[in-house]
């Protein structure tokens, strides 16, 4: 039982789809923040189900660690093969199943990234609603359970993920879920693969919710003096039951960050931006109401516009918004928490991250999901300075702290993996022990990415 | 290890609260719909979450049954001790513990029922959407993964449930999710439990979602000669993305018991009875349009109204729709069917099974919550005619393998209990074992709702 002799029966099964070369080790081995590269034994390229369910097969017979790889844009090394093994590279099932316009559903493979996804949904009149901003896979947005700036509106990776097909760790192939739009038929297994990180099984295929693509969005901007107000505001919109397809939080450090790479001309206070998707008349209605709330809460300046150009103009900028914040600090790498809290508490706890990093030896611009109370600080550390990086790592643990403290997660959206583990004791208390207890009945000798997500995996 | 040693120590345990009458035995020895009546061992009532945990250590020493209970309104017999033992009656831990209008959620007891709730709820301008007619208990309707004419809009209790407090078998105390509105730390555990049917632990504590009294509320009927026009005319409405509430459907046969039952003036033919929720510009536009969309399908008659009394009266007339269609067939039982498949193929599932209906012996008007994909036949049966209910079952087990057919689900919002387990191999296939593996992980004695929802449970 052995790492090798995993890689040789595999290197029979894929022949030169298992990959050993260093380069293609190398890229596997990286992820997109400050984790140390940690390079697999091999490399994987499945084509089928069935190929995934025999590599799963040989894995387990040899002990061989299995990790899958989606686009590798995961933040918290999720996809880094930290005890060796096989990394389960998913790009070549990438395809489109089937679409059923009129279910509003479609099945993918795993591989496929939503970019791609919503480019072959256009011609329908339908999109694919989660956008965690960069492409990933879909795949790899369901294992962590991403969402980002429209969760607000259509909900995370949960919400959307009708059923998946996943092969266990003993190779079986099953399938959770049906093309129904609700069930109450058993255990929600799709709801337990969905952010298991790849520790349960790997997913091979997904079928989707889509949405209509909406007849008409307006977009608009608003400045606040204060965070609380911008809180303020948000809260009485959601309380008002005026539906925000996005509603983004900007902190000074932000706007100014934005103005330096794209020339925009934000002042440098905290800011909202939101968009609204309905119709002509709803989403005119709805930026009107929305810009008198803000106006009760000292909004400024608030703008909004139903054309296309502003609107890519406004979201351009919030989604090169951690280029620009990378770009404000020459040579910086970035280590980007992910924190999110009751919204009643949003406006302390950004307050208090805020103070914190003003007073600290880095920068650190804060971007928010701020319907969901969900909020990122950018924390920008030179490479060369190893104690930039510990500053980092201390603000980042101080802000877990606080939003476990207020009733929140460690992880709104990017996941446990490597870098949220120690808090997972804290957060869950006993039911940790129990998220243990199911990995090891579906996974007895823990191959599927060991070291992640649960104890003593 | 007995029964009967448990019950000894249970009751120096609770004293009073252990409950052995016949009378309240048979009370809780019976289901809503046909099942066999079926006495437990003893009532207990808990007031406390300490002291479902230590009855829970009592029952696993002594190998005695659990089975928790709500409010007796479950229609698998989720709720009935099929194996003897305890039943555990929430209806002393029935409390609202806090309400925190701030972040739309509240914290309650299981016990609590969702029309008390929403009455707590009054006087903050929330409430909880969640709404299967029945005035179920909070718990029982998490535990079945309950949901309703509201679904369309607010989601099943897997989508309003944020968090639980849950003691697992070996007397442990969970606690799942947090209050912020997403999280990706780890297994969602919080999904996992709803809908488990107290078969992996008992829900001691609930934290849920509440949504904002709508500003305005527009009701509408509307008429249609076949059954696939109005089917048509929800799928366009839907990808549309006009945001209903509801949207019901009633079969010919419905509508002429409503009209027997209520004196109401329906042409008996099927229909559509809709609500929108918004502001008061948006519910009107809404309906407008929606009526656009059903003339296009040939829909006839098409009337709304934003004047409460109006809204009363139609719903009152869906809400008593149970009623009427039982009152349509002198000292008949209903056997509820519930079965949910995608949209696409609500037409045909309807219509044979109409056609399947109009050929038995029995009635069985049909209702559905079309936005869904859900619907009910309720089959009237004489409790004296032993092949009445012998020919509803036979028509219901069509029902079912027509669902699964079409690639749907064997229950839409009922759950599985007693009488959907034979198809749970079916609807998952490898699945359903897995389901059995995390069961026996976490109640390895089998003392949790035996004989319900896993296989060899």
């Amino acid at each position: 039982m052995s790492i090798p002799a995993a890689l040789e029966a595999l290197s029979s099964l894929l022949k030169d789809r298992l990959v050993r070369s260093k380069s293609d080790l190398d890229l596997h081995g990286r992820s997109e923040t400050h984790f140390a590269p940690c390079p697999p034994d091999a490399v994987a390229y499945p084509q089928t189900t069935e190929e995934v369910a025999a590599l799963m097969r040989i894995c387990t017979e040899q002990g061989c660690p299995v990790v899958g790889w989606g686009a590798g844009t995961s933040l918290e090394a999720q996809a880094l093969a930290i005890r060796g093994g096989v990394v389960v590279d998913f790009a070549r099932m990438n395809k489109v199943l089937e679409i059923r316009p009129e279910d509003m559903d479609c099945t993918v493979q795993p591989g496929i990234t939503r970019e791609a996804l919503n480019v072959d949904l256009r011609a329908t009149g339908l999109f694919f609603p989660v956008d965690p901003g960069a492409n990933a896979s879909i795949g790899g947005m369901a294992m962590t359970r991403a969402s980002g700036t429209t969760a607000v509106r259509y909900g995370t990776m949960r919400d959307n993920v009708l059923g998946l097909e996943a092969v266990l760790a003993d190779g079986r192939v099953i399938r959770t879920g049906t093309r129904a739009r609700k069930s109450s038929a058993g255990y929600d297994l799709t709801g337990l693969l969905v952010g298991s990180e790849g520790t349960l099984g790997l997913i091979t295929e997904l079928t989707l919710r889509l949405q209509g693509q909406p007849e008409a969005v307006s977009s608009g901007v608003c400045a606040f003096d204060r965070i609380e107000d911008a809180v303020a505001a948000v809260m009485e919109t959601i309380q008002m039951g005026i539906p925000m397809a996005r509603i983004e939080f900007v902190d000074a450090a932000a706007a100014a960050a934005f103005n330096a790479y794209a020339g925009d001309t934000l002042p440098e206070c905290p800011h909202l931006m939101i968009e609204f998707h309905g119709s002509d008349a709803g989403v005119a209605e709805q930026a009107r109401r929305f810009g008198e709330i803000a106006d009760e809460h000292n909004g400024k300046g608030f703008r909004w516009s139903s054309l296309e150009e502003d609107r890519r103009a406004l979201w351009a900028m919030r989604h090169n918004g951690y280029y620009a914040i990378l770009a404000s600090k020459r040579g910086a790498q970035a280590l980007v928490t992910d924190i999110c809290v009751p919204i009643s508490r949003l406006a302390q706890a950004v307050e208090e991250t805020r103070a914190d990093i003003a007073a600290s030896i880095i920068p650190g611009p804060i971007l928010g999901h701020v319907g969901d109370g969900n909020f990122h600080a950018i924390l920008l550390v030179d490479p060369e300075r190893p104690e930039e990086l510990d500053e980092a790592k201390r603000l980042s643990h101080r802000m877990v702290e606080r939003a476990l403290t207020l009733g929140g997660t460690a992880t709104g959206e990017h996941g446990v993996g490597v870098g949220k583990l120690d808090y997972m004791a804290r957060e869950h208390g006993q039911a940790w022990d129990v998220m243990g207890e199911i990995k090891r009945a579906l996974d007895p000798q823990g191959i599927l990415n060991p070291g992640k997500l649960v104890r003593g995996n």
